[in-house]
């Protein structure tokens, strides 16, 4: 009855906002919550310079559509599907991910929505406040065990709720600010960390 | 945010201790709780029956290995996880059920464990009672639309905390006892229903 809640960007693949800044030129695109940290204003952000850019959602497919998993994240999660029941818990949006997904063939995943309109994207609906740590509480109140990894503040609540987190390749401000978890660096450190707590 | 709740056995995969009961000749094996209503007295006629012909984990395994997906799940379940989040919801253990995962690209399964020891199944451990649908109302209360699927009675309390949720190819009983939910025959139905209801 083990559950195992991963993070998608940074650690199983990239950032998906950066890579459309990448793809694009558009700066304001790539920024995040560390240099916005209300997500609204963020999103009003990316959205006015989508407007201005002529960006649509159709072109932003087309970037994500070229996007690849980070090397060794499908066989890391081929192996964590054998030993546990994988839940991939996003801030990102279904409408963003699901190519990616199929790359995967197909995790669970719980993230979020667009609202798209006419090509533009014109909002976003999230599921519910602080999503990741009630999907564990959610799962632990089912009698199951959860494990789980992430690489940012998004995550902390998860990692916390766990029953045992681990953060993945994190930022360094990251790790300051939170220096009670554990980290792990690459796959093969949240392998053997994984079973080392599972086992127990 | 939908996700679909599916049973696994007699919807995916046939009914794996009447494999088990046919692949060895014990007809107690395949007894179910239509024989015994009892679940626990059922699962110690089952035990006792492999103690008396000397059935072991292993053989069980052997038997299993060769057990693959009804025609058109694998198809049915490919469709599925490209427009909703799939959660198997079952009442076997993952020590039968995790090859056949395998042969479906691992898709999100809960259920129980068996105790073995020593190739001899000494017990299980069953996560909750009623688990099928403390899961559905777990999903419900963050703020997830869920629909179901199931052949059986365990299903009944999965497919009416669901938002929508549909008998799958059920047994006649089934039907007579539980008239208002809606039947579906086959996964071409089940398809069409679904896509039916996560419009509306």
């Amino acid at each position: 009855m083990q559950i195992l809640c991963l993070d998608l960007e940074g650690v199983l693949v990239p950032e998906l906002w950066m890579e459309i800044s990448k793809a694009t030129g558009v700066d304001e695109i790539g920024l995040t919550t560390r240099d916005i940290p209300n997500y609204d204003e963020l999103m009003k952000l990316r959205r006015a310079a989508m407007d201005r850019h002529v960006i649509g959602y159709r072109q932003i497919k087309d970037v994500l559509a070229s996007v690849v998993p980070f090397d060794g994240a499908d066989d890391f999660l081929n192996w964590a599907r054998s030993q546990f029941q994988v839940a991939i818990l996003s801030d990102t949006f279904y409408e963003f991910a699901m190519p990616l997904m199929r790359k995967l063939s197909y995790p669970f995943l719980l993230c979020h929505h667009l609202v798209i309109e006419q090509d533009r994207i014109v909002g976003y609906r999230r599921r519910q406040t602080d999503p990741k740590t009630k999907v564990v509480q959610a799962l632990r109140s089912l009698e199951l065990t959860v494990y789980a990894s992430g690489d940012s503040y998004n995550d902390v609540g998860m990692l916390q709720s766990a029953n045992s987190g681990f953060f993945f390749n994190p930022p360094s401000h990251v790790v300051e600010d939170y220096p009670d978890i554990p980290v792990v660096w690459n796959f093969d450190e949240l392998q053997s960390n994984l079973q080392r707590v599972a086992r127990t």
